[in-house]
């Protein structure tokens, strides 16, 4: 039995939609940001906290987990639920990005991917039935295949064999799957080529996966190419099973994708900037230590209902910041997940109430009118170091 | 008017007492752990958690924080109250053990202290009087006169001179106290001179001081100094004012210094040796990332009723330490505060009951075998940064 999943609301203005997503740790409603949790934390927080933001799904990684604590803690205790103190839904990635982006002395071939580890510099194989067996063990409620990531502008050549091995090695997860209460998504590839990704999007959804995902993208691509793409892409995905655009994105970025269809979203931006201390605010993004109100008294986003906006003020944060305090980077991390998931919550209510495109169009302009006087959001740098 | 405080029991077995402080921020139990929160803000943990750990006193530090936010900050918001979103009871040390030990290019005159600033390498004058403003801005409860800090092991020359300098400067912050709603502690010195300590205790006490500090302890002195000193000063201060041993300590120290009748400590060991991975447990310090039950799915400390133990493992804590993952030093802080405060609850309960001599030997004897294939848990090195 697949992953149940219902679609409740239709947007008439684009594609966008409202569903629910029903997990073994609970209901998630979609569009959905996935708090990401890499390490079995939220980098700074606590559950509670999590429990406090109603933060909906912590998106951990294998790559990371293989390696420390390694399958075997969450064997023994029972899973990553247990383990972290959490008992919401978690999504686990594979570890294919993290391989083509951190791994050491990294040579992948047919089988899978063989690397150095950073813990005890040994060589670790990563083949998509050890993907899935160490998901097993960490228990995640949603799965997903070892893909292989290539630079979203490598040539079509290396685009397409990249793809296809994509495709071999999603059905050699879907095979070596035991545990039939843990969903699995595939991840749809192709690069920048159209033709790529439908065809990718055709094979894979010929079979039994739980949900399907864009991947491949944030990685070189511009902001217009990523639009595009994933517009594309999730047209070709079926009606009846989530899309999730992995690794993606800034507020307009994730605005753009709704309104194409995608249901489900990760990223470390929220958190990531929070520890360098900006702010995703109603009125663009903040330093909270630069500019002339970062002495102010007063809140970082007046028009947040946070618990850091309202009970502590831009002086606070700038001086907390400034004596790097680790207080700093919690609040900043507590508000800017809440200014996500506030907007996730707000954009479900506009696709309920079927007003959803004009609601985009409105606040995508808000958005391109406070930053006007720099650079746009969607183009700003990605975080160096990917999660 | 003093400050109100109110002895509500003694221990017959010793010069333990029990008492109340009334301070414009509520009511402090004595024996009372002030915690260290050097910058306005307890490392990495919110005034919420505070609330939830029941912290009774914040301590912050004058040194610190002229030099960044500087008074103003606190004068434009009314106080550090407000500053930090905090609304319980706080003590201002004065920055004379700062200046002392950590500022750099010092030279100290009869005038004050002349130093350099590391926020911006300009030259700072702190004078008593300038403490005084300072901390009348910041809005401290308790305030702590300036006072020349030396090595405890200076000649007796040099820690007579410091000490009658410390009684000249504790007058002149006598007579700079603006706001009587704030209450100001003399400290006692003389270094480990006996005769000193008491004509230091004999001065002060001559003068009407809300409360009485022993200071110059924790600086190059042993355990067995620490506590004569403590002892006999303590002896020398008058019972109807709270004493204040600063800086002080391992649990064997407050009570040892409990026996010797002080009623109130602060320490960065608690929240300094969480940040570097060591627990205080029943059964002793833990380092959590070391020893065969690092990784084992057990608590912390299985006779302890924190947050982190009903919640956590030894291997989750282990895991967050290895991946330098802040939810560690954050989780191990809230354990070691809550070990601290537990033992000040059962203390003054033991206090309360005419038991405290058997209970504080007990303890004593368990922490000493808890300890005895190592060294000594009083002997200890303290932490190299002092707050």
């Amino acid at each position: 039995m697949l992953l149940p999943f219902n679609v409740e609301a239709r947007d008439p203005g684009s594609r966008a939609r409202a569903g629910t997503l029903l997990t073994g740790h609970g209901a998630v409603l979609t569009p959905v940001f996935m708090t990401v949790g890499t390490r079995a934390t939220v980098t700074g927080l606590d559950p509670v906290d999590l429990a406090t933001l109603a933060a909906p799904v912590v998106l951990a990684n294998t790559y990371h987990l293989m390696l420390r604590p390694g399958a075997e803690a969450f064997r023994r205790v029972g899973g990553i639920h247990r383990f972290m103190g959490y008992s919401g839904p978690v999504l686990t990635d594979s570890g294919g990005y993290q391989i083509f982006s951190l791994a050491a002395d990294r040579t992948v071939n047919e089988r899978g991917a063989l690397f150095r580890s950073y813990v005890d510099q040994r060589l670790e194989l990563l083949t998509p039935e050890r993907s899935i067996e160490i998901q097993t063990a960490i228990g995640s409620d949603i799965m997903m295949v070892l893909d292989e990531c290539i630079d979203s502008t490598s040539g079509a050549e290396a685009t397409r064999a990249a793809m296809e091995r994509t495709h071999r090695w999603a059905l050699r997860c879907l095979s070596a799957r035991s545990n039939p209460a843990q969903a699995l998504f595939a991840i749809v590839q192709g690069g920048l080529v159209p033709e790529l990704r439908r065809h990718s999007a055709e094979f894979l959804t010929a079979h039994p996966f739980d949900g399907f995902a864009i991947g491949g993208l944030a990685v070189g691509d511009t902001r217009a190419q990523r639009e595009d793409v994933t517009r594309a892409s999730a047209e070709l995905l079926p009606d009846d099973r989530p899309r999730y655009l992995m690794g993606v994105g800034t507020p307009p970025d994730l605005l753009h994708a709704m309104l194409a269809g995608v249901d489900m979203f990760d990223c470390v931006l929220p958190t990531h900037l929070a520890w360098q201390g900006t702010a995703f605010t109603s009125t663009g993004r903040v330093k909270v230590t630069r500019g002339p109100s970062a002495t102010a008294d007063v809140p970082l986003d007046a028009a947040c209902g946070c618990a850091t906006c309202q009970r502590f003020s831009r002086a606070y944060l700038n001086h907390l910041f400034k004596c790097s305090e680790p207080l700093g980077p919690r609040l900043l991390s507590l508000h800017n997940l809440h200014h996500y998931y506030a907007l996730m919550r707000e954009a479900r209510e506009a696709i309920v109430a079927g007003a959803f495109a004009a609601y985009a169009r409105a606040k995508l302009d808000a958005i391109d009118r406070h930053e006007h006087s720099g650079r746009r959001l969607g183009d700003a740098p990605r975080p160096a170091q990917p999660s």
